[in-house]
């Protein structure tokens, strides 16, 4: 077998070793039923159980409180940025979004297609190098939404913004979800694609305060709805089965590691170790995003010539770390060190990056 | 490990035990990158090769023309019955469809969020034992849909119904795909979710003839387009990687086997077994579906009393046959018997069936 690498692509992303191992060691029998959890029939109780066990730790961890449904959808993030004003619109009021970049923006194009679109805040003109500051959503809105972690530019909200009373705040957190404590009352919907911090690629989380499921109008057909799998729990068709399966078993994982307190421990350790680097580089490495709006998940950073960069990713690869490359919009690198990135590859990097600065130089 | 049973589920269902063996090996490592394919990007030059060898696999095992775009999708067909008339309409046709039972019908209803459809023939007074045998589309038709097989009833259609030449024909086949050989342009669009024939649940299979893709109208979101994702090769976002790449290693297999050819001649043998055992026991087992329009996939029947039909259930379940409860809807007994289901193990069920007759009669 090939040694493992240190896996630094922005999603799908690193999974736990002990959890890859736990799965492979299941692989050819789910729960002593003689059926490879690939095989299993979603109708029967060995699934059920686990599927209703991934929910309870779920809920347990980030401690979602009861007033909130937990689905495991398909289709990815993408798919919500048009589920999201499907289910959340409302007639006559406008939809606020934050444009944060090409994930926001994306977003904000699917909800045109349902109504009157507002952005209200937006850093585009500072190349999305930071979230904006001063966000004042409308007490008549719809709904007010944000993409919590901006992976491209390697930028995050620090805290979260302020929202009137009656407007729910919809969070798209594919790519900082349980990187740290929060208060899950916050917000009304919370999305995420779980290819980054939670488990493979192939199932979506959805976590949605019920009292907003009775908004959606009748007129759409039954799968655009998130009230048609609520009432199901997940199981009005065939759920992606082996990917809420992973997820259980990262959940299994994240709670005897500590839970979320321990995660964003971790995680902010991780950050660290990158950002000094930069910061202590005098320009030789060059952050991408303002010190004010840094990501604990993707750190982006440039260098002074394209040689360098192509230098540094090919280094890095020859040494085991995978994925340094920066998306072709900003260019330059990125490392995406989402929750279950250990610790070891994180340092690592920042020793390779500052001997490779002291040769480079 | 507990010993393998044989799983007659109607989906998800078995898979080759050698398919399974295979990613249980390689599940830490894929294709020598340190990685496992849970956690590899789908931006890499492996996962581009792997998420294209298994397009061509299909393609050739299925013999699809040139004029055909595969697509890996999300969301089962239970999506597709909303994506369909999206993509298919036109604005003053009619949108023709067959019904012939729950899957056909729920695929009715969500048409009907898009525009006029028309029920063209429904065997539903015959309480959906059999397909239609007259079934008369309109050439003025938008489009004209079909249910390959009917997983609840144990019913499938014999032979493809005619189609006026400009009328484009589309079938559900999640539970007969690849079960024959097919001249797959007799069809404008076939689509299946994966988990009965093809691979594990999670991702979805869309065949669709290119002029086709032109219909869409602009105003509806982007995802909900098959265009979408026919012009990024089903990589506009991330997709269900594990589950496609469950899907090329069960079409390697496959091919291995002798391709649709083989699997055609097992699956009839298969199903004769069980037809044979239902037909010579003189109305101890009654099957549900109309002989002439008899399943290879789903074998559906009664018998003469609960009891007894409790009784084989359970008895069946401690030799190692699960999965035989028959759908409530319909009641009885229901094998499935999909292209992994190994002929040893229904032959073993027809066994076990015979003499549970000469005990029980």
């Amino acid at each position: 077998m090939t040694k493992r690498v240190y896996n630094f692509y922005p999603g799908p992303a690193t999974l736990p070793l002990p959890v890859l191992e736990r799965a492979q060691k299941e692989f050819l029998d789910f729960e002593g039923t003689g059926m490879s959890v690939l095989e299993i029939s979603h109708r029967t109780p060995e699934y059920d159980k686990m599927h209703n066990d991934a929910i309870d730790l779920l809920k347990e961890i980030m401690g979602i409180p009861d007033e909130y449904k937990v689905l495991w959808l398909q289709g990815g993030a993408s798919t919500q940025f048009f589920m999201v004003p499907a289910n959340l619109q409302v007639p006559g009021k406008p939809m606020e979004y934050v444009d944060t970049g090409t994930w926001a923006t994306k977003a904000i194009k699917e909800a045109k297609f349902y109504g009157d679109v507002k952005v209200v805040a937006s850093s585009e003109e500072d190349k999305f190098t930071h979230v904006p500051q001063d966000i004042a959503f409308s007490e008549g809105a719809a709904f007010a939404h944000i993409t919590g972690n901006n992976t491209i530019y390697g930028t995050e909200f620090q805290s979260w913004p302020d929202c009137p009373d009656e407007v729910p705040l919809v969070c798209d957190m594919s790519s900082n979800l349980m990187e740290q404590s929060m208060d899950v009352r916050k917000f009304g919907v919370i999305y995420a694609g779980a290819q980054k911090n939670l488990g493979p690629a192939g199932v979506t989380l959805v976590i949605v305060r019920e009292d907003l499921l009775d908004r959606v109008p009748e007129n759409i057909p039954t799968l655009q709805r998130w009230k048609t799998e609520t009432a199901k729990n997940s199981l009005f068709h065939t759920p992606p089965v082996f990917a809420i399966y992973m997820c259980k078993l990262s959940l299994d994982y994240m709670k005897e590691l500590g839970g979320v307190p321990e995660i964003e421990k971790r995680n902010r350790e991780k950050a660290g170790y990158l950002y000094d680097v930069i910061d202590t580089s005098d320009g030789f490495y060059k952050g991408y995003a303002r010190i004010d709006s840094r990501s604990l998940m993707n750190v982006t950073f440039t260098m002074t010539t394209p040689e360098l960069e192509n230098k540094v990713v090919e280094e890095g690869l020859a040494k085991g770390f995978v994925g340094l490359k920066g998306h072709r919009s900003v260019g330059g690198m990125r490392a995406s060190i989402y929750n279950a990135m250990p610790v070891e590859g994180v340092k690592s990097l920042a020793e390779f990056l500052t001997v490779f600065k002291e040769e480079n130089q």
